[in-house]
């Protein structure tokens, strides 16, 4: 086989074969196959695309590229979820604990953030004590255990999936449909999970900017998955506004604490039931869906999901003492609220211009190198449709930085845009996807 | 100006303008973009295509991008000639003293062979005493002293060019028409023409296979030419069998001085004369083709064209006392008939076979580093369409190891395609493009 028959064939439309797929995919994670050669062939397949067959072949290649996590000791079935991400987007800190005291089992390795979008191990790790690296063993023990462990990617899963984004990135070439939907799936694969819920974020703060879009790339993975042998569900959630209300690292605990305790703002809650129902039903812990979500708030009624929560920290070194009042939190050096100059109705809250300004004071990150400041981010008092009056508090900053404050304050009082029309509600769960069946 | 932005208008088939083609060819050749980046964009250019001014604007910029020869001293119109390619092509050879015993000055810098074709250099090399590398000074005095003067590629012409062939060259995208038209017009640029005559060669031989592609690939850098204000001829010439009798460096030196005294095969003398005709026009000499065809045949009847080259010889340092008589031609060890077995007519003498053929006697390169064996090579008596007898010579084979000689022998034999019926003759010349005027 020869790397340059394959990028003229991909580059006259033809379809490329298992054999080639694996070929090419081997050659570049070693080193055979050049940079350049794999951008041409890249650059052909985001101009003439690629079968699913495709698709699920380089998916498969991907994942087989590194480490695969072997969860077959714990003898039940593997469900993981995934978020294409989003501003405020706590949810994993809600639901898998939650989905876990419903007897899911949660075996669950993260990312940090990067960009405009959290992470959920950053989100963690402003828990004072809480072990995000605690090697596999101990990892698939705690889920054995307890039923949930959540880590940061420990292993080195999909290499070749991390090389090709990072040359995509540089060429030019990230928003092609197959390569994302590919590079999802196949480290989805690698973590070991045998049936996915993704939840694909569509609106201003997420990677999809619109439905047409967002469908693509569900049903993309919806149809790698079903070639692969993972049965995968889209949950389409809208992200124009940051969900829920926090956003911020240690903020958002506090938020996620919240909910789990039963506090939590309508849009977070469609959310953690919607996805939670999939997992509860692809686990085959509850097959209907609307007794799965019932199942779901029972658990948060009843203390079991918190109480959840509180194992997997302890488990996890965490200080659950710290956690039992926000008193304990460490708190930003300055809280500043952030005053509606006129009354009416918030009609747009940009979340990706939301989650600039809490990188910009801290919370995330631009470079990988960054550190992150736990404390600092943004709390919205209010949502997209509520209506203000003149004076009342529309969000409040944290900030560590003096001069952060005044250009976040009138940040915010720009992004936060008002109208006297109370504008149309835009539902939270925008579609679901699935094989049919 | 940044890449990413100039490989994305290109992946979605917009089309870039002058600053930003400069910006690449620019940064290309000093490094600051990568060969990752370049493959994506010339992927990209490959499968979309380019418009004739992005075209003109690639050749002009990849011209600029090195050392370009300056022949204003000589205050005459340079016509440069060019050829895609072929074997046993000593038209140069020639053609150019011919042109210049008529008035055309010629500041000519050739190529070596690789591959399958030979190069003018490595046959003017093979002349003893004969310097190819006597700088450009000198260059460019001998051309205002005699009107002719033939060296190597001594300047950094186009480096941009050669980055970007080898480049093409390890990702599958040699064969574009646009990126292969600019390529060649820049190096013409760079060299110093002000009007160009191309030989574009055509079939079994030839980089361009048929004449769709031929026509495409001379309409192209005619547009390119008029474009760039250099006017362009193109003589789209047959390559399906090898141009004249020999293959060889110092084989074809010996038919090039007896075509220069009037022994020419017919092939031959078409290339020449019709090359020659528009040499002579676009240099202002002589605007009637039949008039320029009348005073190149004149030209050579009369000597001044043979005179010219021995005046070129010795103005190198050549030794014209060798050129004098063939018995002075250093000769390969075994010179071998290859005889007829059948009785009928050639129809087909595949030049590219042959040309391998006499690479692997030691006539060519496989790589760049190998020396080449100036005595080797083949010398075919008969020409497609001969009638043959039953044990006539069709060739000899010229080798200097006694292995090479049975192994050719049987090659030839099979190259040679004789059959029952007189196969239909084949023009020499098959098209002429030029912009219309």
């Amino acid at each position: 086989m020869n790397i340059l028959e394959m990028i003229e064939k991909k580059r006259e439309k033809q379809e490329l074969n298992q054999k080639e797929i694996e070929f090419f995919v081997e050659g570049y994670t070693n080193g055979t196959i050049m940079d350049y050669q794999a951008a041409a062939l890249v650059m052909a397949i985001f101009i003439h695309g690629m079968t699913k067959e495709e698709t699920t072949n380089l998916t498969l290649a991907m994942a087989k590229s590194g480490e695969i996590l072997d969860l077959s000791s714990l003898h039940k079935i593997i469900v993981d979820k995934h978020s294409t991400g989003g501003v405020g987007d706590k949810v994993s800190l809600v639901l898998l604990p939650l989905v876990a005291s419903c007897g899911v089992p949660v075996a669950k390795m993260s990312g940090r953030g990067l960009g405009f979008t959290g992470g959920t191990v950053d989100k963690l790790e402003s828990i004072p004590g809480y072990q995000t690296s605690i090697g596999i063993n101990n990892f698939v023990q705690n889920v054995e255990k307890i039923g949930i462990s959540m880590i940061s990617q420990t292993l080195n899963l999909a290499p070749a999936d991390k090389k090709l984004y990072s040359l995509r990135d540089s060429i030019a070439c990230v928003e092609s449909i197959p390569l994302i939907a590919s590079s999802i799936m196949s480290k989805k694969i690698a973590s070991g999970a045998q049936k996915i819920v993704i939840d694909v974020t569509v609106g201003k703060g997420a990677f999809m900017q619109n439905m047409a879009e967002a469908k693509e790339l569900a049903k993309e993975m919806i149809a790698i998955g079903k070639l692969a042998g993972r049965e995968t569900v889209c949950v389409l959630t809208n992200m124009d506004e940051p969900l829920g209300k926090a956003v911020g690292n240690l903020l958002e605990v506090e938020e996620a604490i919240k909910a789990l305790k039963g506090d939590l703002s309508e849009d977070l809650e469609a959310v953690v039931l919607e996805l939670g129902s999939y997992m509860l039903k692809l686990a085959n812990v509850e097959k209907n869906l609307e007794k799965a979500k019932e199942l779901l708030r029972r658990n948060i009624e009843n203390g079991k999901a918190y109480h959840k929560f509180l194992e997997l920290i302890q488990n996890q070194g965490g200080d659950i003492s710290y956690l039992s009042d926000f008193e304990n939190f460490e708190r930003a050096k300055y809280i500043e609220p952030v005053y509606s100059q006129q009354e009416g109705y918030i009609y747009e809250m940009n979340a990706k211009q939301i989650g600039k300004l809490a990188s910009h004071l801290g919370a995330g990150r631009i470079r990988k190198e960054d550190k992150i400041d736990k404390t600092v981010g943004i709390v919205l008092l209010k949502k997209v449709g509520d209506e203000v009056q003149k004076g009342e508090v529309l969000a409040y900053v944290h900030a560590n930085h003096i001069q952060h404050i005044e250009t976040a304050k009138e940040e915010l009082t720009r992004i936060i845009k008002m109208g006297k029309e109370k504008p149309k509600k835009i539902a939270t769960i925008l579609a679901i996807e699935n094989d049919g069946k």
